[in-house]
């Protein structure tokens, strides 16, 4: 039975006839929620090999194997993108990295601005959220999830070739053209739901590397606010044109 | 004490002096859950006066009422934009709500297309969640939610002098340019998760006031699609510009 619409996300390097051993999650996900067994084809990413179809050679209730058949699709790495963004309530949080990972960042950085009120974050969690994101969406790539860290930091030791798109709410007007700021590396920064303090705001505005832009006169949830952030800079300088 | 940050709904018309019968809930979230009551201050709109300062007059444990002191910000109406989306899981379809209505679309419309598993919906509970979405965004326009529809039956009675962009899963580039077509009258069409049935796009495709848009290289969920179409269109035609 071939079934493309299974896709895993494994560790293992991919190429023809190498075995893939799966793990106990997803040998009881294959086998026994998907009830697939010996001979059932999926497809398979590691985030670096590309697509490959997979056929099942053991089905066991703990683990099993697949042969690695044929590659089905080329890597497909996203443009050099950092989300940048403060946490949230948890079920809001899951989904800006379900949705960067499905928009195409390369990277997710949860971020600490003077209004947020996270204190941590469950790395672990969301980097899992990050490969189902990946898995359904049919990528060949898994954005990397770092741990919490203090915006005032990060952007204290900003690489210089990097620039960052930050969206303002304060602002009056489209904000800068990005088309003209010219592509290469980029992150975009997304403010709390509480918004960015003035001392925020003003250090970011003086920052060389910074731009800023609005996403329209309405006042966007955090959530919502990533998405629209991530087509304006896909659409003007990523993989969507 | 005047706390901007509580902005309620109403339904009565908002004038100088007018006043403002509070309902049950809106009574028991006021005076018991945010802790307000006589001679405090909120914001109201009712979709059609703008949002106005309030004062509180009287607080009970089931009702109250409040007296229209000033209008704060005049009316604002999204562009005339319908989204139609087909329903999906009942949380993913509350947020294309919200954030349909964050984005400014200005009517909501499920519908009912070949792969869409959902017979029915409820349309007063995903009214009521647009509402409270207005009340977020500090928006004074709430959209109004449509009962299903069938998409078919929706497009042979299509209005002559709208267009509508819908989004193609299968288009290889980026489609056509939104700003050629020209602004007025608009609609979005969001498909469902398993995306367009042929029969469906080949009619699409055909249709003279319908425009095919490409949403980048990834498959995106009906959610994060309606995001995504809603910041293409905003920017280019809408009033984000």
């Amino acid at each position: 039975m071939a079934d493309t619409k299974i896709r895993l996300y494994v560790e293992q390097p991919l190429g023809e006839g190498q075995t893939i051993p799966l793990t106990r999650e997803q040998a009881h996900y294959l086998f026994g929620v998907m009830r697939r067994g010996v001979g059932d084809t999926l497809a398979v990413f590691n985030g670096r090999d590309g697509e490959w179809r997979a056929e099942v050679r053991e089905a066991g209730k703990r683990g099993g194997t697949l042969d690695a058949v044929e590659q089905t699709a080329p890597q497909c790495d996203p443009p050099d993108l950092w989300l940048l963004f403060a946490p949230i309530k948890k079920a809001r949080t899951d989904f800006i990295v379900e949705k960067a990972t499905e928009m195409g960042a390369a990277r997710i950085m949860p971020v600490q601005t003077e209004f947020t009120n996270s204190e941590r974050i469950r790395q672990d969690r969301l980097q899992a959220h990050a490969v189902e994101a990946a898995e359904q969406c049919g990528g060949t790539f898994v954005p990397d999830v770092s741990d919490l860290q203090k915006l005032d930091r990060l952007l204290a030791d900003w690489p210089e070739d990097r620039q960052l798109m930050f969206c303002d709410e304060a602002l009056a007007g489209p904000g800068e053209t990005l088309g003209q700021a010219g592509g290469g590396k980029w992150a975009i920064l997304i403010g709390p739901e509480g918004g960015f303090s003035e001392a925020e705001r003003a250090r970011l505005h003086a920052l060389p590397f910074a731009h800023a832009v609005s996403l329209g006169p309405r006042i966007l949830r955090a959530d919502t606010a990533a998405v629209a952030a991530l087509t304006v800079w896909q659409q003007a300088l990523g993989d969507w044109a």
